[in-house]
């Protein structure tokens, strides 16, 4: 991608337990590789790590220097398996302390001081470098430090965390999305698909095939930041689709993703 | 967890930029999470990379030296954008070859050698010391190298090569998940939680808050492969619950994860 130099990257750490047994199905990577791609965001990793400090810290210092902005979800509430900042004040050696504006954030959520109980308060510390993020739902706060976003992981309160977080920081172009269905296989149009990628370097191209009501179908889908050759590109995959016999049951143009 | 010397781990690696630009909702992570849970396997971290042959090697060589099996999805098709085959191949020192087992297996499926197109037969190519991994749902198969287990990414492939894999590998004694519910916020239980956590080294304990109707919702889970301590704990929390003024809407014990 030649515009890769020029978008900001990310990557998202996932913390917790809950994913890694099964328990809970991940819908917040979706979420957020959706609202980062549709602001000019590449998200280029994500993981899913345990609630442990040596792992947490370990995939912190592995990845921030590589990417524009790290992401985190989970581990941010009063229990016990809440340690994600903890292990992030570790990770940049920044003394975690009691953060007074977020310990007001807290008081006037909860309303009076005698709410602000020791487990409360727990989730007013923070690395002491770190500015805050406000949570419209809950009262207790996400935080930033250097590269790092720290979120919570209950969808609701990560979304409006991520909302803030967007309004804060360098996007890039929006990345364009189109996408041709068709009934074909894969090995179909695999060589066609090939060449018309080999005359593009500045366009993905992805082939996905999937099955719906025991059907066999496919999604030949061309990302890029430039319209016009999106275009040129994606009638190129139409015109391969028709001369391979077939028609294309859906033709999304430009559809930002 | 003093099980976890003995019990098998795992990590995940899904090979997809589909994933990464939020076009597709990861569901294979929380299917395989679950099958290895029941089966007594830790799976320890899971990550999601880019169709980019220089970033699936270094996350192989990462991850295989630290868990007993390293998982992949995706990448095995016929076209331009399948690089996992030959990505493990150069990460395992391997050479690519035509495996006449695969090719084989897709003639079966074919039906006739004319069908063996070049595109189909680049998905009979595998690491020349890989063992293959049958598909009975599309006929290209998975395969095995060291301890790499490499399947397909859509769904209802994965899944039947997940069944053969867990028929192949060692497992651990089952990971029992007992579930206490109640309607108490997580600061109210923080302390006694912490409190049963620490008398019982052998046991996970997470505090899992959530949204639903509108309401906020606690479930307590607690996870070992020890049934009678377990439920000895499990009670503890039950109790706990109680010695705060509220009553569990729900008590799941010894559901295998």
């Amino acid at each position: 991608m030649t515009d890769a130099a020029i978008a900001p990257t990310a990557a998202l750490i996932i913390i917790g337990n809950e994913i890694l047994s099964g328990r809970t199905q991940d819908t917040n990577t979706q979420y957020i590789a959706e609202k980062l791609t549709g602001r000019g965001i590449r998200l280029r990793e994500v993981r899913v790590v345990p609630d442990q400090k040596d792992i947490i810290i370990k995939t912190l210092n592995e990845l921030r220097p590589h990417f524009s902005y790290i992401l985190t979800t989970g581990g941010i509430g009063p229990t016990h398996d809440d340690i994600t900042a903890e292990s992030i004040a570790e990770a940049m050696g920044s003394e975690l302390i009691l953060n007074e504006e977020a310990r007001s954030m807290l008081l006037a959520y909860y309303g009076d001081e005698a709410q602000l109980t020791e487990p409360r308060l727990k989730m007013a510390k923070v690395p002491k470098a770190a500015s805050l993020i406000r949570n419209p739902v809950s009262g207790a706060p996400g935080f930033i430090i250097g590269n790092i976003y720290v979120m919570a992981g209950v969808p609701k309160i990560m979304q409006a965390m991520l909302d803030e977080i967007l309004s804060m920081v360098q996007t890039g172009p929006k990345i364009l999305s189109n996408t041709v269905s068709c009934a074909l296989g894969e090995s179909a149009i695999a060589q066609g698909l090939e060449e018309i990628q080999s005359r593009y370097d500045t366009i993905e191209i992805g082939s996905y095939p999937h099955y719906r009501a025991g059907a066999l179908g496919l999604s030949l889908v061309l990302r890029s930041t430039d319209a016009a050759i999106l275009d040129k590109a994606t009638y190129e995959v139409v015109d391969m689709v028709r001369s391979l016999g077939a028609e294309p049951n859906a033709i999304t143009l430009q559809s930002p993703k």
